[in-house]
């Protein structure tokens, strides 16, 4: 036993060594990042963050990071959910044609935005339950697998799985590498982002926190399963993403990203902020109309409160090489 | 690089036929256990699921194990947020002794259960929401902190942090060790079981679930802040424990165990077996009125739901060798 331990030990220095002189020369954790204010901004926060002995280190338990979806790890022109629940509604209409009639359904499969616009949250409530309440959660996960396998996306011509921005990708692998937990944090809905981030982003459905319905347990003839109600639980969007991140995880995040589009990530980004542990906010800003799409807030809250709070601005255009891996091989 | 990699090989060889020895004659990784039915069939249950290559192998991603807390990893007669609830309310009186006099906290600080059980869930809300609410979720974490830092568990005469039943530290460990994520699914409040699930059972905040008051965020004089409203969002017992499962982890849990008293855990024992997956459900008998309390439910429910489904049962008395830390040195 002892002359075991002994050889173990020799093992183990041998290891150590080993990996020690491979750090040194460890290649680029973000490639397809330029180099650039941004970049630099990441990697010298988790260079801080984790170096023991500084004052500015985090214990692992504390290195919670957090992302929006739509727009941040992937596009939203339009939301993948919106074109879920379009194909869904679909389907219903070929069962029962009455719904071609009927609004909100009518204005939906016209993709009238107008009549949304007008409407409201009630219109899109009523669209959102429709395609995706009253059924078990069996049920649900199953119809929007099967989407997620066979849609491809209009506007890129490309499957739902190649969809993940790659320095987003990498950015995430970057920070689990260095003790983060990575999460998401989106104002679409949990069920189906749950059934996308393990593929796309290696963020299992434990690690997303979405838009919510009503649910209730139900058994049925020795079976048992939860049955999701006609009815929204939870918004996690604007003042609702920190509600949910204290529900979910219980701390304040110090790693914390959106996007602009609609102020939806400026009140998640100002709660990682607000805390003694030092932070990092960040907010992508969608001017690549060449590989991706170039859109604006109407009234520039995102970037002011960026300018304002610090936060660092990562430019699609500028800041990363690539957008999607699919572009490497067109 | 050649022979660095080969010297490599050559030390992971030494660890693997190193660690494969110690694996052989490893110690009983549940030494507060005693052999028989219930030590064993958790520790085949484990084996199966994680022996790969086996029809009953189950991905580490698939591994979720979930655990009632109060009597199931520490004791409940009575229920520790009880007692916090009634050192606050204590707290709020020596201030505005006009409380005594008001019901329904004249009868909580006197103990009156009677009229608890008189008046029912509304009466139990009142207390939650004057001792729990209207605060910031920084303010009632710092007193919650407090109560577990200096109260004494009167009943064993023992800190809050003692009172874990040392077997179930065991299990969780034993369970973290074969690659089981580990799970709090409580009826009691989310946030105060937070605050002692990682020094107690070695489980983060972000994999507690229980309880919750509604909360939204505020932003006041440059500062931000989660807000306890006076409003109960969620109970996380009996068929609302399948329900929180699905909320934070949007997976059935392979492993979920609970204890006799009320029935809570049925529904989520159900919920776990009700799965295409290799499952053990396991319930915790209190019948050891020497270390710990014997009590039984009235209707017996839980049991006859054990025998009925062929969930295994614990009993204090018999299969645990020790229940607390504590006893060891008494």
């Amino acid at each position: 036993m002892f002359k075991g331990f002994t050889v173990l030990m020799f093992a183990v220095a041998v290891l150590m060594a080993f990996s020690t002189s491979v750090l040194a020369q460890s290649p680029d954790p973000l490639p397809s990042w330029n180099e650039g204010a941004a970049k630099s901004a990441i990697v010298d926060f988790v260079n801080r963050v984790t170096k023991e002995n500084s004052s500015d280190f985090v214990p692992i338990s504390d290195r919670i990071a957090v992302f929006d979806n739509d727009g941040t790890l992937w596009p939203e022109q339009p939301l993948v959910q919106i074109l879920s629940m379009l194909a869904k509604l679909e389907a219903l209409a070929t069962v029962d044609p009455s719904l071609r009639e009927r609004q909100p359904f009518k204005a939906a499969l016209e993709q009238d935005n107008d009549y949304f616009t007008k409407e409201g949250l009630k219109a899109v409530i009523d669209v959102v339950v429709a395609t995706m309440a009253n059924m078990t959660q069996e049920e649900f996960e199953a119809d929007a697998q099967k989407f997620i396998q066979t849609e491809i996306y209009p506007q890129l011509n490309q499957p739902i799985s190649n969809l993940a921005y790659k320095p987003m990708v990498e950015l995430l692998n970057y920070l689990r590498a260095n003790g983060f937990q990575t999460w998401i944090c989106s104002g679409g809905g949990i069920d189906f982002i749950r059934l996308v981030s393990g593929q796309l982003y290696g963020i299992p459905p434990q690690q997303v926190i979405g838009s919510t319905l009503k649910k209730e347990y139900r058994e049925e003839n020795g079976k048992n399963f939860i049955w999701r109600k006609a009815e929204i639980d939870r918004i996690n969007d604007k003042e609702g993403k920190p509600v949910g991140i204290d529900l979910y995880i219980g701390k304040r995040p110090i790693f914390a990203m959106g996007n602009v589009r609609s102020g939806g990530d400026i009140a998640m980004l100002s709660y990682s902020q607000d805390q003694a542990q030092p932070s990092l906010q960040l907010i992508i800003n969608h001017d690549d109309n060449k590989r991706e799409f170039a859109y604006q807030e109407p009234d520039n809250t995102s970037l002011n409160a960026a300018d304002k709070n610090g936060w660092i601005v990562i430019s699609m255009k500028n800041d990363w090489q690539i957008v999607f891996d699919f572009q490497l091989t067109q």
